[in-house]
């Protein structure tokens, strides 16, 4: 190993000034990328636009006039489509509108309002807590912060989230009410949970009868090496007795367009049937002509699989940039780690502790515009500030490659102001 | 005047006999006809099957790729087109996904969970209370319901809610937090708001600082006979010092597609900046396709407006063999009274007190399904049970003229039973 925190002084003094030089002749040239958000980019959306063609026919299978009013908890056609996809049953799916994000909202509001399955609703009960494996999602840390839930962090491992942790928590406290989950290429590190991981989630004792799983199955498809699957929670909580535990949620949006994708929810009978007279106080339908189309279009699940690998096709070259990079640019200097993302749409970095905001500032400074440091642990604050996720789907390759140079550039030039500064101090 | 009720035993006698006789001869007949809620019919959808093209491009007038995230308070162009067809200036619209319902849920969900421009969130005030001019919209009270609130039914005029009564509520008691409104062809009355009621609304005082007005302009285009027009509330309400009062809703369900529409909700701009914050929280962005898809078939609010009137020509027809077959079969009979709609999907009837659940259940014996009695009034429960809601858009011509001779009989029949049966008490 070649550390650059054990090197002299005078070497570090000569490596600033290298890469300081670099950096503001990648400055000069004014980039100006966006890597902060998950977008596919423009060819991973072309390949979906025979859905802006014309409708074949407005009828569904069973003759239903998908026009009109009705159908609140989605086509039959269309939840059996998904249900082929996902393997869960038809029956315990709703399919809603565009964005799953919408859904998981509603059922979290539905929590706090209502509660679920006869218990008390959250906004009676005192203190209530969720758990947030981090780094995770900041839109799913958001939601919970917006209705004022206090958020427990759980640290991430390579298998998920760190289990002795959360079973420790859960068994503890019977104000945690729930966890965020992003069990298949978990944003933002591309983690999948580990059989035994999902087993113990399914299957572990909690203080809350209550207690949710948010399983957000966001990139259930997106296979970009190997294809990978994880274990069913759905079945897994049934067996164990805790069928009620988990909504899973999914949705097209990076299968399609998410300017125009379906969201779904899935989970037990008996909290598809809670939901679906929830639902019918506030629609009397979703989108069935949106829902028609992605059926017409694909036809079979078969088809769609096809279609994800086209898109991981897209992707993996890009993964590849960011990782082929950070090895050339980062491996064996012990600035920075990072877990080899299995799929999905992102890649989470560690810095050196109290690095990662002044690398996203550099970043910024150069044209180049990072998820915000910290976006990834709850409330947006992470202790050690040393992660960043790196988002490489939406640039073209070639302004991928510049952006993680300077990525790259600008990890090494915070890191060593901060070796020289400690030998200062 | 030739009151049935002043008839004599003998005569009603005779007359019931003819009633069952025709009755039965319907019954006979095997109809199968629903009326219960206001879809449109085939021939009314047909009028927007170009909506089911393909689309011309994907590319917003400011060149945002739509297929993509973003832009959760609507395409420009759709807020400007509906800006100008609703008079409102298009920076106090945020569009959404299909169904205005859903917007007027969230929007009642958000005061109960998080209050609005600073004030106590419902769910920590004691017995809030709403008010539902009735008869109204049985969705609409089913939102209230859900929430427990508690709701205070308020007549409705010929001019709208009756305002001496809604003034001296709000003014009594700071429970109050609002009132449902659809101010234009009322749901089920037909009844436009007079400008002095839309007025006594915008600049009434109100107990409750935080007192909402949901202003359902889900008729806001649809004439059927004359174009009328409503007063602008949230210009009046703004002029009064009350602009955070009004919520205003839209949808294009009863324009174009059910299954397939565009919903928007209009306010201050404080409203408006207030449910920004919330909206970016639950979506990164409605379905910014089938916007563009209403945008690129009309084009102009112009196209929206001739549309409209070819629609009003389809729903012409059906209010007049409704309203000819009343004027034959009850006029002057005193066995029902109704206000004549001037527009809208509906026509709402008065029988005599204690038949419309027997009106119902006769007609329904017969084949035909009208919207369950009761179904107009806050908890389905219309105190003096008369009230019935007619939804003659669906049916065919042909078909609409069989169920309103079966219903005119269901009235007599029903009203003749009752007066036989009060002579013998």
């Amino acid at each position: 190993m070649n550390l650059w925190k054990d090197y002299s002084r005078e070497r570090l003094l000569r490596l600033r000034e290298d890469c300081r030089a670099e950096y503001l002749e990648m400055k000069a040239r004014g980039l100006a990328l966006d890597m902060s958000r998950g977008k596919p980019s423009p060819d991973i959306l072309d390949l979906s636009n025979g859905l802006l063609g014309a409708l074949a026919s407005y009828r569904a299978e069973d003759g239903t006039d998908t026009r009109n009013y009705g159908i609140p908890t989605g086509l039959s056609e269309s939840r059996r489509l998904f249900s082929e996809l996902l393997g869960i049953p038809a029956d315990q799916i709703i399919v809603g509108n565009n964005a799953s994000l919408e859904l998981m909202y509603d059922f979290y509001a539905a929590l706090y309002l209502f509660g679920t399955q006869g218990h008390a609703p959250w906004s009676k009960c005192a203190g209530v807590k969720f758990l947030c494996p981090s780094p995770g999602y900041d839109r799913h840390f958001a939601i919970s912060a917006a209705f004022g839930t206090e958020m427990i962090p759980v640290p991430m491992t390579e298998n998920g989230p760190d289990m002795d942790a959360v079973e420790a928590l859960v068994q503890s406290d019977d104000s945690i009410k729930g966890i965020w989950c992003v069990p298949l290429y978990s944003n933002p590190q591309g983690v999948v949970y580990s059989d035994e991981t999902v087993r113990r989630l399914a299957e572990m004792k909690t203080r809350a009868e209550d207690f949710r799983i948010f399983w957000d199955n966001a990139y259930g498809l997106h296979h970009v090496f190997e294809e990978h699957k994880i274990a069913d929670i759905l079945k897994l909580a049934a067996a164990a007795g805790n069928a009620d535990r988990v909504y899973y949620f999914f949705s097209t949006s990076k299968v399609t367009f998410p300017g125009g994708g379906i969201g779904l929810a899935a989970a037990s009978p008996a909290n598809i049937a809670e939901q679906q007279k929830r639902i019918s106080i506030r629609t009397i339908g979703s989108d069935k002509l949106n829902q028609l189309r992605f059926v017409q279009y694909f036809k079979t699940a078969d088809a769609v699989r096809r279609h994800m690998r086209a898109i991981g096709d897209l992707l993996r070259p890009r993964f590849e940039i960011v990782l082929d990079t950070l090895d050339r640019e980062l491996g064996g200097t012990g600035l920075a780690t990072w877990i080899r993302p299995k799929g999905g749409y992102f890649v989470g970095i560690d810095t050196q502790e109290g690095c990662a905001k002044a690398v996203v500032a550099l970043a910024k400074e150069a044209g180049t515009t990072l998820t915000s440091a910290g976006a990834t642990f709850p409330h947006g604050k992470d202790p050690k500030d040393t992660n960043i996720r790196i988002a490489p789907t939406y640039p073209a390759e070639s302004e991928l490659r510049d952006a993680m140079r300077l990525f790259c550039l600008c990890v090494k030039c915070v890191s060593i102001d901060k070796f020289l500064a400690n030998r200062t101090a």
